[in-house]
């Protein structure tokens, strides 16, 4: 991306991400750095507006040397959560606190142009009302409800997104508010906000959304794993023990297709109880009703059996569960737990978390921000 | 550890170890350290014998500038692959290539004392062969067969390693020969020696080994991906669905139980086929055996399932396919691949190569070298 000041900078930014102001001797001592280097990008930083000039340090006598710190409202990041039926969009300052935000209903069936248009127009709202305009944009990191090559910022044969195939969300965006763009799915710009506000010090965590559909986003070593093909984490159409549930992909007895909040408002509905969606089953779970309790139980161990293959192959620390179903509470953590414990070695869950979202629906919005922020420090 | 030359001289380091020279200008400008740091660490590096001058560059006029080139054999490293019944010991360059080894049969059941003294003893006829001492060991590399504390150097509740849990292996190593110590388990080295050698430009790889036991090795973005506890790969007790075997872990129905080399050979007994081990099987298939063929290919499809779901949660480019029963050939691949790519994501799999081992059985020793030198880099 063009960047958020110039190439090589990221070193010296990185020092000063903390917040504590530095001189350029402290600066070159960190680094390592040659003094002309330190000298140079402190210059570009300062000239990007990203770095300032802040008060002055304890002299030795003589002119005393000047402070530098990072300014992260110097520029803007513009965050957006595309969902299935709705439209968050958020500015960030460049830690990825959200400063303001706007939500719409919006059907992304609507498609790109229609979509991406609106999510130019609430952009360009919120940057009017703080004052701002598309050029104080350091970038804009966009999630979108299926399956994204992050590389090219375009969706690869999204199953609920009529008219995004291959199009050129990235291209699109960075022609209308000429500012860079990064795309990711849904699940990893959650995982990544979770990771970010809740567990930074966290090597190892497996965000987990159970919505109306599955999947997952897995932090390796402090980082997204993206996988070759940027489709690592899609835990949605993995196979359940002994299940034949026919699934929307083709297969038969995928998790997403027993254990999805679709999939148990199916299974309400058959036993006679009107629910539609993934939120009237947590309704019903919340008024105590036990056939709900126990449908949402029982998809807890089968993602659960999944998970506990999970925690074999990867060794988390950290399982956090999201997406609307998680907030059925107790009912769906209880089988998960049930059967991760039941299945995984001892070794990897001595010390395994397993816990609810603390972030929703905020971490979307944080997650979007953090690609932009990452991907300018070269991460 | 002690480290391959002084503190902080990794960066300079890594610059060299292309094998070409280069002049400290050049060094300064592909770093951006400042001279002074350059100047050092090329001094402790010399000092280390880990660089060398090498001739002169062409100069600009006056006395030409000195160029310096990484000396891969300044230090050796000591790899050992302790296995279940054999020891193999080799000694390697700084870049891990082999330049002597040997092999012995050895119980690990004897305990450490009996085989850490054994690792040490043809460590030291290796070195003396090559007149050389202990001296010039940058470090030890150790892979053992079964769980083990990567941070620490222990084993832990190794199943097979009677006398061997909690051991400081790394310790008494230290202790005897007076170098750096790094241990992992035997499934994490052949990742990574197969990917140093065979596939270093490949970000996501999985490792299997399959043989008395079954386990894998996750390289995520290039790197070894051990999880909180170093229990990360452990597949083997995954549960393979539908299955009810009882495993030597306590639970049923695990992988390991259905589908490595001891369950296959238990269920040729059954059949009244005279086979023991893993290698027995092997022999089986390699003279035609139909009863033995289909039962490696149904093994090869049990494992092939749990691969799916791996393959839908960390997206790899290749699985290696390692270990005795790797030797089958065709069969047990052909059931892998069955079952891949019948319960994973078209996107996942479209350019995912499933192939054997190339460079088993020097991939163990070759994968306890790249320990210690990623270690020494700070990798």
């Amino acid at each position: 991306m063009t960047d958020l000041g110039t190439a090589g900078a990221g070193a010296v930014l990185r020092l000063l991400l903390d917040g504590h102001p530095r001189t350029r001797a402290e600066l070159i001592d960190l680094s390592g750095l040659a003094r002309s280097t330190v000298t140079g990008r402190i210059e570009s930083l300062v000239a990007a507006g990203l770095v300032v000039p802040s008060g002055e340090a304890a002299s030795t006598g003589g002119r005393p040397p000047a402070r530098f710190r990072f300014n992260p409202t110097a520029r803007l990041i513009l965050a957006a959560d595309v969902g299935a039926t709705h439209l968050s969009v958020a500015l960030t300052d460049l830690t990825g606190v959200i400063l303001d935000q706007s939500s719409t209903p919006l059907n992304i069936a609507e498609g790109p142009q229609i979509v991406l248009a609106a999510v130019a127009r609430a952009g360009r709202e919120l940057l009017s009302a703080a004052g701002r305009s598309t050029a104080d944009l350091a970038g804009i990191g966009v999630g979108l409800p299926g399956p994204v090559d992050h590389r090219t910022g375009r969706p690869n044969h999204p199953p609920i997104m009529p008219g995004w195939d291959s199009y050129d969300v990235a291209g699109h965006l960075t022609a209308d508010l000429a500012a860079p763009v990064l795309v990711d799915n849904d699940v990893n710009i959650m995982a990544l906000g979770e990771h970010t506000t809740e567990y930074a010090d966290v090597e190892h965590l497996l965000f987990v959304k159970v919505a109306t559909g599955i999947g997952a986003g897995v932090i390796s070593g402090g980082r997204l794993h993206r996988g070759a093909q940027g489709a690592a984490g899609d835990i949605g159409h993995i196979q359940s023990p002994a299940r034949t549930e026919p699934c929307r992909c083709g297969n038969t007895g995928c998790l997403e297709a027993v254990a999805s909040g679709a999939a148990i408002a199916e299974q309400l509905r058959a036993a006679g109880i009107d629910a539609a969606t993934s939120l009237d089953v947590v309704a019903l779970v919340r008024a105590g009703d036990t056939t709900a309790t126990q449908a949402v139980r029982q998809a807890g161990r089968e993602i659960g059996t999944v998970l506990a293959a999970c925690v074999s192959l990867l060794n988390p620390s950290v399982i956090v569960v999201g997406g609307s179903l998680s907030q059925a509470g107790d009912a769906l953590l209880a089988g998960l737990r049930e059967s991760i414990y039941a299945r995984s070695l001892p070794l990897a869950t001595t010390e395994l978390v397993v816990t609810s979202s603390r972030s929703t629906p905020d971490s979307a919005l944080r997650g979007a921000a953090t690609l932009v922020l990452h991907h300018a420090l070269g991460w």
